[in-house]
């Protein structure tokens, strides 16, 4: 901030540029930088109307606005960001908000380079309690981003309060049904269905749910399908233990539910984490062999659970098409906040890995 | 961007307030905000000169700067982030620069974190390539970030350029020698020579190396570090591959070893990923035990190495404190520019997993 022009601020264009006859009092440094003396002048309105305009909350008309517009683009004046985003109300930056559990850890890369495509700027909050998602919503205000993408749950009062300040939001994995909220997601009852379905018919018996938080809507919508799945195909009702998502808490839920009376023979876990905790935990602890005595599945397609080590069976989340529907989404939204609330729904993969017993 | 003003730049402070007066054309907005018309008259100036102490570029005299400001606390006034930063020359925002590959998953959480208890926000950069790297700087200087916290390499000519703007940059585990940018790092020899002391100790004679790109300083520096005690200690000298950070990579570079005439006893692998490649290589295809018939050892510490299925024997680097001296560094800076450069360095802490035969 030591200094507020450099030659990012100086024309490209070729354009005739009027010589500079500025002020005595004209602090702003070189000679060459187009400045709004030289866009009021072009425009014929005064340094105090074109200073308006860059003003967070400076009052200017429409047309006096379209007018210093029209003459900043002919000189080819080229404001700093900051400068630019009052002028076009557009900051260019997209918060993304993450949970610190249960994330991809490749989510973030892959949204960056999409962003990036799209000449958009990523401001990154991570949210350990609700406290920080307080935060978050204030400072993406401060900063006027242009839009949010969260990969986290939000309370109903933020999701509200965002609304009420015309900033666009879509959430990733997270299907709310009455926000009006924009959502992408993966059809994670889909996917249970298929690992339910697989297991099944290759004749497993006694399943255990690992199944994540119980506030976790992820892990809800991917337990109760298998749990439904498993009812209507006739099969006993499982137990179910409530895991963290992570592989230690993998690792404790399949010790508790080995110590169970009815050892089961296959465990549907809520994501790929905890399946891999059951897998180390199966072998190194309970010296059992995967998938001999335990099948053991996942749900996420982390490419930790791809290794051979664990050669997980999974669903993998088309995480790159979700990334790109959720920027084109909010897109779209920045620039028609009109538009109908929309929900994208991508069915992931079925993943055959050596973790389960499939035939 | 809709609303310029809002219930969050209302003034929290109870000191009076003036009764607002506005103008006829003032769009501000709600009643109950603090203007810049208010603070105008509260400091006895026009409204102009408020403006254009808001502006970027905006002249203004320091005397007249200080006036508006005490005005502006006066009267509790709360400007926008964009308006704030104007004030203050401080826009709050680091940028961070992380490479793709090569970098901890934890790390943009743990410095997120560290970031929000400092009151600062993350804009975030990845780089694939050179290029990325220059529309990252531009960007970073378009919207006048305090300061740069970089996990990835930077080519001279942008580190001179970042120097010359007066943004002050930290690196990451990038020890450079020449530049004069602060950096954090661990100590990479010091850990390479535990590990390669434990090995040898333990009677290991042949060893392979797995480097990491040739372009990587920190393979430079770990692989330079373990091949110097090799030599000191009289061990042959031993066959080296260059992988490239992936699992895949290291999965390679093991099958290459063992395709050579002398089988290594140990491997050496310039990160924890590529060693969990190697180990996953040596059990699926080259049929070995690990450590029995070869022991096997990384280097970062990454949460991965430690599921029991690998157990590795590695370094581990201590993120925490080397996340929280990069952010210390970086706002001591951003506050005295003129503080002499410095480099810190951690020791990594020895790890000893199941994945190397150390006795």
């Amino acid at each position: 901030m030591a200094k507020l022009n450099s030659s990012l601020s100086r024309p490209k264009s070729t354009s005739p540029k009027p010589k500079s006859t500025l002020p005595a009092d004209d602090q702003i440094g070189s000679g060459h930088a187009v400045t709004s003396y030289d866009v009021a002048r072009h425009a014929g309105v005064s340094q105090s109307a074109v200073s308006r305009c860059f003003t967070p909350g400076g009052s200017v008309s429409d047309k006096m606005r379209a007018r210093i517009k029209q003459a900043a683009d002919e000189l080819g004046y080229q404001p700093n960001a900051i400068a630019r985003m009052l002028f076009t109300k557009r900051s260019n930056l997209i918060a993304v908000i993450v949970a610190n559990l249960g994330v991809n850890p490749d989510f973030t890369s892959i949204l960056s380079k999409h962003l990036i495509e799209r000449g958009l700027n990523l401001l990154f909050f991570t949210l350990d309690q609700e406290a920080d998602a307080e935060r978050a919503i204030e400072q993406l205000w401060q900063y006027r981003v242009d839009g949010v993408i969260s990969a986290s749950e939000l309370s109903e009062a933020h999701i509200s309060l965002l609304r009420e300040r015309g900033i666009p939001l879509v959430f990733i994995n997270r299907l709310y049904e009455i926000t009006g909220a924009n959502s992408v997601g993966c059809d994670h009852a889909e996917g249970e269905r298929w690992l339910i379905d697989r297991l099944v018919q290759a004749g497993h018996k006694n399943f255990g749910i690992v199944a994540g938080p119980k506030l976790s809507a992820v892990s809800r919508l991917r337990t109760h399908a298998a749990l439904d799945r498993l009812q209507v195909l006739g099969i006993d009702k499982p137990a179910i233990i409530y895991g963290d998502f992570t592989y230690e808490g993998g690792r404790q839920a399949m010790r508790t539910l080995f110590e169970g009376k009815k050892r089961p023979d296959a465990v549907v876990c809520a994501n790929d984490l905890m399946a891999i905790g059951c897998i180390d935990e199966a072998r190194e602890v309970l010296s059992l062999g995967i998938p001999d005595q335990v099948s053991v599945v996942g749900f996420d397609g982390l490419s930790p659970g791809q290794w051979s080590a664990f050669s997980l069976t999974t669903v993998r989340q088309p995480m790159q098409s979700m990334v790109k529907a959720a920027v084109d989404m909010l897109v779209a939204r920045i620039a028609d906040p009109a538009l109908a609330t929309e929900r994208r729904v991508f069915s992931g993969e079925l993943v055959e890995g050596h973790s389960a017993r499939l035939k």
